[in-house]
């Protein structure tokens, strides 16, 4: 049996933080892929407040331990809605550095033979952040076009998700509950399909 | 609301390989103590094959950068069964050391003012894997007693446990599925219940 290793990198809604379930939107994603006939590992890699540019910063040195050295892997990478917060005057990571750290991130995984899928950042309840995510989005999506990787927007059909934003409003204004979590991995869920078949 | 973290390390069992729910013991305990007024982050740092050492190698690293500086934090700690298995007719790791280990890892953790919770190794499928397990078990929980923190044996428990055996046989020998990773969260659970009523 293949060996398939996926690496989820990202943020707290890599985490999956405010889930009740644990499961958050990759839990989903790999108990939707668990077959029998099909040896695979999921690694969620997501942290609390990480920008692009601190994924960037760790996520080979924990990759490389977690990848077996055989059969096929693949990386989820997540990413932007803390690169487009603003603390203290200065937006975090100006859009720019995003999309380069994106295409810096698409190329290491590659040197490593790693298949990979991008998830777009997602709405959040500050409406001033929510329309850095959609100008973001759209620059992160025409990047992964141009390397040739599947990308997966989320703003776009969460924006007027109403039970996105009743969970987000309920919680901590950024993150959903469980039925927040579900849409979203409904949503990646096509793409995310295409990658573990590929994998095998 | 204090933020509270919590960091699972250790080896596959950490990391719930097999389980078709893909929450393994972790997950469950996580979702167990998801409340709405507690700001609860997990992650999950379990990593395939890997032994006391490897997970000594990497841990403060991985950690650090998830600490987020404020609130309170916890360690759960659970290896041995890696360290217990002889490849090319040599144990990976020494019992001596494995034991070593886990006073390092202590340590550390208490540098960093991280409660710690202890779960001892599981059975395996094959006997003399689990016979060198239960020894370790006993040493395991011996230091554990003697820096006195929390520690949960389930080689015990489980060495009988038939729901456990049938789902290890029908996998690969080494992970349950849905039903074992239950039972083992089932035995972490109440001291599970202590380190996070003490966090808050």
């Amino acid at each position: 049996m293949t060996r398939l290793t996926v690496l989820f990198l990202g943020d707290s809604f890599v985490a999956g933080v405010g889930d009740p379930t644990a499961l958050g939107w990759t839990g989903r994603l790999l108990a939707a892929a668990h077959h029998p006939d099909r040896d695979l590992t999921g690694y969620v890699l997501g942290v609390r407040r990480q920008t692009s540019d601190d994924v960037l910063a760790r996520w080979e040195r924990e990759a490389d331990v977690r990848l077996p050295g055989v059969g096929t892997g693949a990386v989820v990478v997540s990413f932007g809605v803390n690169d487009a917060i603003v603390e203290d005057g200065r937006r975090r990571v100006p859009e720019e550095r995003t999309v380069e750290n994106l295409r810096t991130l698409v190329n290491q995984a590659r040197a490593r033979d790693l298949a990979v899928l991008v998830v777009g950042p997602p709405p959040v309840a500050d409406d001033d952040v929510t329309a850095r995510v959609v100008a973001l989005d759209a620059r992160l999506g025409a990047t992964a076009a141009a390397l040739d990787v599947p990308y997966v927007g989320t703003v776009g059909a969460l924006r007027d998700d109403p039970v996105w934003h009743a969970e987000v409003d309920a919680g901590d204004g950024a993150h959903p509950g469980a039925a927040g979590y579900e849409r979203l991995a409904a949503l990646v869920r096509p793409a995310w399909d295409v990658v573990v078949d590929g994998l095998a």
